[in-house]
């Protein structure tokens, strides 16, 4: 049995500042760090991540030399969201023959929106042997707890899901990029002729129509105006925005399937009235009809948790891009990292 | 592709009625049904389980020449909860060399309550090359989800669970049971000498233990009386309960394990008051806490679903008494039962 493992930490944000605590706390070595700012390049990990020690690992821009040099068994990867940022680092990390997983929300399926970066990546992993996996909130709370309670039904004729975020817990930015305090025909024809990327909920429903061995036939997504009913407080931006002006949007996926199915995904960002509180609720409609409810998951933290309790269960995968839904359940590790680590 | 599968229906009662339909409607050929009481044997098996037609199989009382005779692929058995009742019914499929499904509570995982039981019926299971499992309610919502969600932390102090059951659920018989209008003096009087079978907490916590790969070190269950605070109503007994004398008990089984997580399990059953409705709740302490709610489940149904929708995950899997935590994960199954078996 191995006793330890070596992971790169690649990109030293919010997110892998904890992992990075989590996982030296689960016996894994932590032998290289990646960043991009000037800030952070050049100083100890365990400064930039803010924990009480330095590591004597110092924080380098040059992934590629870091990847080739360190003989890791892992990259964890938190830089960025989407397959058009991501492809590259992910990329790296299988050329230099390094299994990586990412909490990049799109690499979670990303067969459905970015085939062909999928494609790409799947290649050029299985010509090194290594694996390249995405996880993160997902994967328990929208992907494998939705698709077990999935599996108590005896006929399904739609799932439906509902997530909302406080546009007001992300800061200003966020909350323009949501169109806070626009008119109605403002954001209408913003979302005309605005090139978004590909929504998270596509992702979701990709991987638990695969999970399931659902065919998707049909896929679309529509996008609702949240509107102010009354005056209503935006924090972040510091401003009242008046009745009938928007005050986020939600997006909608819906993937209709050969079986018969509909999975749909509603995801709100919009500004909260007074004692809203996040939804995250899924609903079965079929024989028997089935809720399930996760009202209070701490969802920054179990963000982290899944990347590194999933860490084993990458290295032990087949070579390849392989998406979450083909990994082994995900459990607890009470245990070193290591040891759940095939020999 | 095998396009249909065999069954023999063991036990042709309440749960095992709606089996049978779930199953037709899933492709399955029903080539036998045995029960015991005279009042079912003999006659037709659409017409014992109240479906609208006759199914051209009759219900007959001699379960080893059932199982002998249709070349069946599965037996799926509802006759007891307990392992001294079931071991004979499940050796006897195995002997006749039928894979066999349960949902006898017990048999989810015996290996800790019931051990010699247990290696019996895994030996004969592996002579005859069949597999047995148990699967029912907890498979999925005490089990598999607590798992996953146990999986989103990162150190885990304690895991608790707590159902309740409401006794006027379930007629007079259980409320008898369940020592309704006794005096505390009669019940501890009763705990203290009756010689109670396991409790399905302690078979559940077993069996996350084992899916957890958590050593058990202590087991304990103890119970609690549940006392009326205000005089109290009692339907199936037709009866008022005065304050201060019980309404039910609650049975709370305690794991502890070598790698730390205490796992506790709190199954009430008593009569509830105006607006009282079932708790199904779970609690991980730890980093982080984590707590999970299932209130509207509809218990008969997703019972009888995870039996059937188990049946391919019971014909593929290795032979021996094969508990659920080794089982894949339980999937929907759109398609006939028999397109999951492996070829």
């Amino acid at each position: 049995m191995r006793e330890r493992l070596r992971a790169v930490v690649y990109g030293v944000g919010e997110m892998n500042s904890i992992a990075t605590r989590l996982m030296l706390e689960k016996g894994v070595d932590i032998v290289g760090a990646v960043a991009r700012s000037a800030e952070k390049v050049g100083r100890d990990l365990g400064d930039v991540a803010g924990l009480d020690r330095e590591l004597g690992v110092t924080v380098e821009s040059d992934a590629r030399r870091v990847l080739e040099t360190r003989s890791a068994d892992i990259a964890v990867v938190a830089v960025s969201s989407y397959m058009t940022d991501m492809v590259d680092h992910l990329k790296l990390c299988a050329e230099c023959g390094v299994n990586a997983v990412t909490i990049a929300e799109e690499a979670l399926y990303a067969w459905g929106t970015s085939p062909m970066a999928a494609a790409e990546l799947d290649r050029v992993a299985k010509d090194t042997g290594v694996t390249i996996s995405g996880t993160g909130q997902q994967d328990v709370y929208w992907l494998n707890i939705v698709s077990l309670v999935m599996g108590t039904a005896h006929r399904i004729d739609a799932v439906t899901g509902r997530a909302t975020w406080n546009v007001d817990d992300y800061g200003p930015e966020v909350a323009r990029d949501q169109r806070v305090g626009a008119t109605v025909e403002e954001l209408e024809s913003w979302l005309a002729s605005a090139n978004r990327p590909p929504t998270f909920g596509r992702n979701t429903l990709d991987a638990l129509a695969a999970d399931v061995g659902l065919t998707v036939t049909g896929v679309s997504t529509t996008t609702r105006v949240e509107v102010a009913e009354t005056d209503m407080q935006c924090r972040s931006l510091d401003l009242v925005v008046p009745a009938g002006r928007v005050i986020g949007f939600t997006d909608i996926d819906t993937l209709e399937t050969a079986q018969g199915p509909r999975l749909t995904f509603e995801m709100t960002g919009r500004v909260y009235g007074a004692g809203e509180t996040d939804v995250n609720d899924w609903k079965v409609s079929g024989e028997p009809d089935l809720l399930l409810s996760n009202p209070d998951v701490p969802t920054r933290m179990t963000t982290v948790t899944q990347l590194v309790n999933r860490i084993p269960d990458v290295i032990n995968a087949r070579p390849g891009y392989v998406t979450v839904e083909k990994l082994p359940k995900l459990r607890y590790r009470a245990f070193p990292l290591a040891w759940y680590v095939d020999q």
